[in-house]
């Protein structure tokens, strides 16, 4: 006999569904509250032409709840700070026209549609005008700078013109040329952002007939760094798909996966791999991704990616043990992301302000030293350390986390020592000519034996190091872990002793 | 407290629960409806023998509807359209016999089992009787052919024997034995499915006394192109998986994922880190994977495979958006799998049929051009990508949609580009000799040089153009994408230098 | 609109609830069984201290039974088999004091803690007095002893020395430095299990003011070897988490792939793959995983990891099928995870007694032959065998499952060939000089071809028999299967020949 799925504590609540179901009417759309004028025109077509939208967005709080009600909640269960949104808004819930012909005059991409001046590209400015606390932190978060600290930094420009570029063969040789913008918005940009500009207006052939459209270029994209038409930073959509914009589903880890999961950081799937990563998996089903707060042990047993490093936190008594924040790295001590080692975070999200000693834009030397003067001192990385530290505590003794800590900075140390001993070869090889390199101002990443030396920090060190931050084994040992950093290591050896035989 | 997973608008749906669970007896048994002698028969023993697949097929939709009832449905909601189906099954379920017991005559493994004529390996005619639409879609659709189009091509048969073949090392050479019929079929034949002939009856004696058997080779094998006993081609349990043939598994991407996750075809591994696929495995579970016809929106909130590639979709109002079809690429206008490199998708699925001008059996030559007159032509290729994007707008702006394609197709010419590079190399490594391949008559895919070459277009363009082709950009980067794209290509490039240099 | 997800069977069960609901107060607190006295005060200032370990605990069902209502169970749903347990316990559930002030002279990290004597580490002994079955079986499993054989194996040794091994260059060389315990807990010894002892005890100022704590080496660690301080061998909570310690849990595959998803042992990879997995992943929310004992096809309609290798399974009569078991390769004939070449289990779970004819502590020769005095006879293997089958054929036929089997002895046989193959060219590389290995009396894991040839058997040999073992095809094929057999292979023998070239 099948059961059916329920928490083991939620028998009341099978009761009040039940209640509920008896006083509540049956259809869903009489469910979402009173929507705007403008709104009610959108409905009026696109449920239509688009019911996909239109069924999520009924899904969705927004269209449940208008701001006044929201502000009613108490302090810790609030998610909206409002800063000088229109009276209009008053009474009404969230629907179309209250995001996409918000602020028309700031929008480049504004066109008029239907009477109605509305625009594609719905901004984080949007979106603060309900939520300004999250917009604040995510301004100062690292990822909102994503596509600018990839694009103007001359290094990393060499990594994606390498990795992107479309190579030919010409007299036995292989060129490269430049990718073209649409391909980086298929990859590295994927993620971390497009510039979104108004390339035209255009004319469309419609069911109503002809209507003005935006030509946007870098355009699909919902990466965390985007540059919107009205020069703002980032894509709430990254996380809160549209037109859900579900805490559900932002606090579910496939949410980071999307960005999170390749050989450079796979953050995912450790998790995957981890304690936390199986309990999730077994029994996440049975817990409480709405709640705001997150009671710790209440709504859930095991930690996704937002509870550690994101979401209010408190306990059953409801004293908070972390606030809630959108800036990511703020209970993150260090970088375990190495470039090329790993280094105490930035002090600034815009890291194109960092050179090292050596003149590159890089947050340590070649040789592992930090540029302590861009990145946060000992006292901040100690704040943020202990403030994970709290979160791990709510379901781990003291020395089980000092223990795992002390692995995790162990693990730090031997990467990095394993990152050193393949910058020395690579540079060896520089020196001795066998490769152009940085001494003779070449990209250092497009030869083959660099890209082994990049492999060793980007995958192979980082990989060993989310393994152990999330205890996530596999992915600290043979899954591009140790076995890889030894293995890539005597192969660069190799590689370097057959050139010299071969030379002589 | 923990909550009950329920839809958000599914209030009333725990009301019906609740009122069904009043009048309905508790009994799963007391569900499945009026079965056949036969069947009863069959049940009296498997129930205690094999209890997995008897307890299977109560669950599936074939132990409780009889055939009539089935087509008492409306037309959108008919799974069945019966070409002449036995008098005998009217106002029947669907049991054991129905299906095991169907057209002895045509079924070269039928024996005689406990007074009945069976047979072992139910065939898409069976099938047929009650789902002809689906027999004769399945029949147009090249994985209806997957077993003969890999085993009679003279170049794919390469691929496959220094694959699966057994190497021994002898006087210090590596020589390739062939492997066996078995070795295929848990190799490339398990998802391409095997040949099942008979090879002889035994007998076996068992609890009720000696019985006779039939022992086939290729089996056991539930690949999409499995030849059958009865001629037929394919197995409708690759995806429905027997005995609850439910169509909320084959919906699901875990079916998929059963043969499209590796490097070569890694679409189930591009779609967990989309968008789609994080929407899925989020709110996934709250979704209607059983409705037919599929309504979007109201029935789920983001594409599984079969959304996008089978189902037939609807909007509210139950107006037509895609029509059913068994035919997989019916909405695809090119087939990014690459044969050496992409192309308009076949017209026949019988792709033996196929040569290219320079005589190879491949749907392109060396230097990426279409074999056109075996290909589908412009018009329907826009055809089908019309039909896809008609899905596509369902959730998305036609501006998003266009611009998708355009990274999509710009992406494709890219990854065409690096793979001709690639080639240009090894027929050049050919020509100077340093490896045997075409110009000799060898076999192009056993040496090494030979397999980074394959590697090019079979893992790492394949893998960037499905990371484009459904937005899960880690597969189109870092992880099997762009960068291993370049790396391999200078890579190799090297190593024809390293020959060059070592042959003075 | 969304429908509720329930069992299609369990429309009782929903009315059932729903009784429940009008009759059980509201608190989950209310529903844990009577505590000790001892738990109560640990549970006073836990709550708040450790809020998620209480609320785990709390959906437990240590929480709810008294170990005296457990033996009133029916003998196959027993869960309990008591040795000796203390008068105390009787008519109180289990919770904190019973486990971590259990037999607190055994255990050398004990320590005063508000009064009463307490362990960190709860060791198997612990569980052992009301799971003494679980306990016997469980030594007996090879995993207990995962830790010593790996440690205590001068080869084993070697390959982790290599691989953990911090790399320093000096002079132009690779120089290895032993890496420290605390590495080795973060990669092998995470899954193998740490020796745990207690280094000394320390005051720390506590919100209760000074209190005394045990400072643990080798601590965190959940390893299933884990070595802990009363002597005893393993970790009950590697797969029964803490502190639900659900069966649920232990049940679904997520545990095991905690540390059996990497290249050298991909079971849970190949389990996603499988048919099985697939029918897990689409409709697996709907099975019982609680139900003792476990019923094909009632409570679940395709197998998990446990239930093919531990679990105790009946029919519909509830007729034994297999019985359960803690001893994992109970239900296995081979160890198809090659050390080098797949091999008969050995006979004792300590396999540190192995020494093959060579000398060297391996369960087979170099050429493959079996150290058959160390290993199970072909009587224990085919009942071994026998036992399996008989799970398999609760859901298939049996000409399905002998082709089964013969597609994975095939598949054993191809892969040690291929294994053969590749240490005789790296034999032949030692033999002339080309790396130091066996007959120098060097590590044979260290030099960079000889990794290719671990990866021959350690990776790729193993991925593919795993592969045709639970028909998960793709790690059989391209994803580190055949297709890198065969490359793997002839890049050894190309290795070899430039060595030789290079040379004249």
């Amino acid at each position: 006999m099948y059961r059916i799925r329920t928490g083991r504590f939620c028998n009341i609540h099978a009761f009040t569904v039940l209640v509920v179901a008896l006083l509540i009417p049956a259809s869903g759309a009489s469910q979402t509250g009173e929507v705007s004028e403008a709104t009610e025109a959108c409905l009026d077509c696109h449920s239509s032409i688009s019911p996909g939208i239109v069924a999520d967005w009924q899904r969705s709080r927004h269209a449940r709840v208008s701001v006044d009600d929201a502000l009613l909640k108490p302090m810790l269960e609030r998610r909206v700070a409002p800063s000088g949104f229109p009276d209009e808004m008053r009474g009404i819930v969230v629907g179309c026209a209250e995001c996409h012909a918000l602020l028309p005059d700031k929008h480049e991409d504004s066109y008029e549609h239907n009477e109605y001046e509305i625009h594609t590209v719905v901004s984080p400015v949007d979106c603060a005008m309900c939520h300004s606390k999250e917009f604040e932190d995510y301004s100062g978060n690292i990822m909102s700078f994503a596509h600018t600290n990839l694009t103007e930094n001359e290094l990393y420009l060499d990594l994606m013109s390498s990795t992107n570029g479309i190579y030919h063969l010409a007299n036995g040789v292989l060129h490269v040329t430049e990718s073209d913008d649409v391909a980086a918005g298929a990859s590295c940009l994927s993620c971390h952002g497009t510039r979104v500009t108004v390339e035209r207006f255009v004319t469309r052939d419609t069911d109503l007939g002809d209507m003005p459209f935006p030509v946007l270029s870098g355009w699909p994209n919902t990466g965390v760094g985007r540059i919107n038409p009205d020069g703002s930073r980032g894509s709430c959509t990254s996380c809160h798909a549209r037109h859900q914009f579900s805490i559900e589903m932002a606090r579910k880890p496939g949410t980071c996966s999307q960005c999170h999961k390749g050989p450079d950081v796979p953050a995912f799937k450790v998790y995957q791999v981890s304690k936390h990563g199986n309990i999730f998996s077994s029994v996440g089903d049975e817990w409480n991704y709405d709640a705001v707060p997150w009671r710790i042990g209440a709504d859930f047993s095991a930690p996704t990616c937002a509870t550690c490093h994101m979401s209010l936190l408190v306990d059953e008594d409801g004293s908070v043990i972390a606030e809630r924040t959108h800036k990511m790295n703020d209970r993150l001590d260090q970088r375990i992301f190495g470039l090329i080692y790993a280094h105490p975070y930035p002090s600034s999200p815009n890291t194109t302000v960092i050179t090292n000693k050596a003149g590159l834009p890089l947050p340590t030397e070649l040789t592992g030293e930090s540029a302590s003067e861009f990145l946060i001192g000992e006292e901040e990385q100690s704040r943020r350390r202990e403030t994970m530290m709290a979160v791990c505590k709510s379901c781990h003794s003291a020395s089980w986390v000092a223990g795992h800590f002390d692995l995790l900075d162990k693990t730090v140390q031997a990467t990095d020592s394993m990152t050193l001993a393949a910058t020395e070869i690579v540079a060896s090889i520089w020196q001795q000519g066998f490769a152009e390199g940085l001494p003779h101002g070449g990209n250092i990443f497009d030869e083959a034996i660099e890209k082994k030396w990049v492999e060793q920090w980007l995958f192979f060190a980082n990989s060993t190091r989310f393994a152990a931050a999330m205890a996530g084994t596999d992915y600290g040992v043979f899954a591009n872990g140790r076995w890889y950093l030894a293995k890539n290591l005597v192969e660069m050896e190799e590689w370097l002793s057959l050139q010299t035989r071969i030379s002589e």
